[in-house]
């Protein structure tokens, strides 16, 4: 069998299952964003490794080599917010060819520490390579107070389900620069593009809400569908999203219907928004969404709930239910 | 300027300015092989990265999956080695293309597998990715008591110059894969082509070299001569290496005859011999030998001393002083 027939998702259980270990000292291998292990009994190391490609991962036809320092960092710092953690320190690997320019790597590494000063990362290590496409491997290492640390199979029957931000930001910004011929009146349009080209990662905003006490907690990096599923299988419970409370960001639908999509699935399949969803008790909910607008100015929108019934649905407002499928296989064609 | 004129070396001094990070808790920042940092008094962590691209890394016209990955864990390994430290955790990103069979997935991670039984490595992370070709990125996560944490600069006059096992021989290997014309009488040409596919880390010669006084260590992945000049460098001493104590494998001055090359080029210039070179006083340098090749049954060389005089140079039988120069370079053409 090829990898295209297997796919993403079962690509990772395999993998999981060839490197079957245990230790008492892992406290989360591999499938969560982190893998967290025991240093000493105060904290949790937390370490996340993620490669960005050339063509893959970015375009340089319309992304600056600042930008795709940044946002390859940011993407990997989002990791670190959805475990609840605060990043320490990254490792860089690049692969470079040799017709590159000097300056170019220079903005490279500019892009990552503008992102670094804002958290207080420091980049400590790295090797460089040649290949024949740009390529960045990242490591970054972060920390974790043991209650603090978030996984994916926290979430328990009667949850809310929570959303930092605004969604299909990215996936619209993306449209807008791969399909230029979008011209018409699309709002927030230069808002768009930033959050396709400079995403900024919700480290704070996932620290409070792991400190308040949020269950189950994920980026939705690879669109908010997929995710969904993921909190669902391994907490094994069901999930259910009202339609109506999806906080969709300015001029995404204007770019939707311009690209012949359903406005909603740039939220659901989209991708590459780096904002959390996460799960807590009704109770706690409204706590840390007032305690997150408060202090960071990011909203919160509580868009569905925990259910026994296994699943994940939307809601229409007349009720319909209609399931959410996985959206983006980097093996597979796209599926939306 | 671009890269092929800027080169490595110069292109990491860069990137170490780019990067000018203070903190107390980092012990070993860019530029040695491996970053050191704090995690309680007792210990410190210790990280390697490194990419191994299809192509630049390796060939799979001679090379298997399982070679894949297990050459790849093993140079991450020798990182490790070279620092004194020992091995913990692992993280494997993958950079794979949709038409590659998942059986050859699954022997990538048997060949890092067989390398984590033998040091009690645990695969615990990683991600995977769309690439045109394949690579895999390596985070190696180890630990090291801070009296064993070895470094590049610390090489003092006065001290001796050891190296493990024997060299050339990858290099060799490598010559008789890529020059299959190469036939005639060649001694030990299983083992030199093994040594180029699946060479075997010095994690526990690092150890007993490290805990036994060791003072500078390296690996010698990238060659001896580089590994020396980095050495005398940052240790800002003088080397002198003596000719006739370099212990060439049996082979390899065949396999370099027959490819036009000099014997002792192969050691110093070659690669990927993952043996480690190390300084010691005089009399450290006997017994860290001694328990070495009785405990491990790797042989160990004393091939020269540190000088006050600064350079590094071969000394012939007859006196002549050579200097050495740096070996291959990912980004400019090689230089032998």
């Amino acid at each position: 069998m090829i990898l295209s027939d297997l796919g993403e998702v079962k690509l990772i259980k395999k993998i999981r299952e060839w490197v079957d270990f245990k230790d008492k000292k892992i406290i989360l291998p591999i499938g969560d964003d982190v893998a967290a292990f025991k240093v000493d009994s105060q904290k949790y190391l937390i370490l996340t490794t993620d490669s960005f490609v050339e063509g893959t991962h970015f375009d340089l036809s319309y992304t600056s080599f600042f930008q795709v320092g940044y946002h390859s960092l940011a993407a990997s710092l989002s990791d670190i917010a959805s475990s609840g953690g605060l990043p320490l320190y990254a490792f860089v690997s690049l692969g470079l060819f040799p017709s590159l320019e000097v300056k170019s790597i220079e903005e490279i590494y500019r892009g990552m520490l503008s992102l670094c000063e804002k958290f207080k990362l420091k980049i400590i290590g790295g090797d460089t390579t040649f290949s024949e496409k740009l390529f960045l491997s990242l490591a970054i290492v972060g920390e974790v107070e043991p209650k603090c640390l978030r996984k994916r199979s926290e979430a328990e029957n009667g949850d809310l389900v929570l959303v930092t931000g605004e969604l299909g930001k990215a996936a619209a910004g993306l449209s807008i620069l791969q399909n230029p011929s979008i011209k018409g009146l699309i709002r927030n349009r230069e808002e768009l593009i930033k959050a396709h080209l400079e995403p900024f990662p919700r480290i704070h905003e996932g620290r409070t809400a792991s400190q308040m006490g949020a269950k189950a907690m994920e980026d939705i990096s690879d669109g908010l569908a997929s995710e969904l599923i993921h909190i669902a299988r391994e907490s094994k419970v069901g999930i259910e999203i009202e339609e109506n409370k999806i906080p969709l960001a300015p001029g995404v639908s204007e770019v939707a219907i311009g690209c012949g999509k359903k406005p909603l699935d740039l939220a659901f399949y989209g991708g590459e928004d780096y904002e959390l969803v996460f799960t807590s008790s009704p109770k706690k909910a409204l706590e840390i969404k007032k305690e997150i607008e408060e202090r960071e100015g990011t909203r919160v929108s509580i868009i569905g709930r925990v259910v026994e019934r296994e699943g994940v649905f939307l809601l229409s407002e007349e009720g319909k239910r209609t399931p959410l499928h996985y959206g983006y296989d980097h093996f597979k064609k796209l599926s939306w």
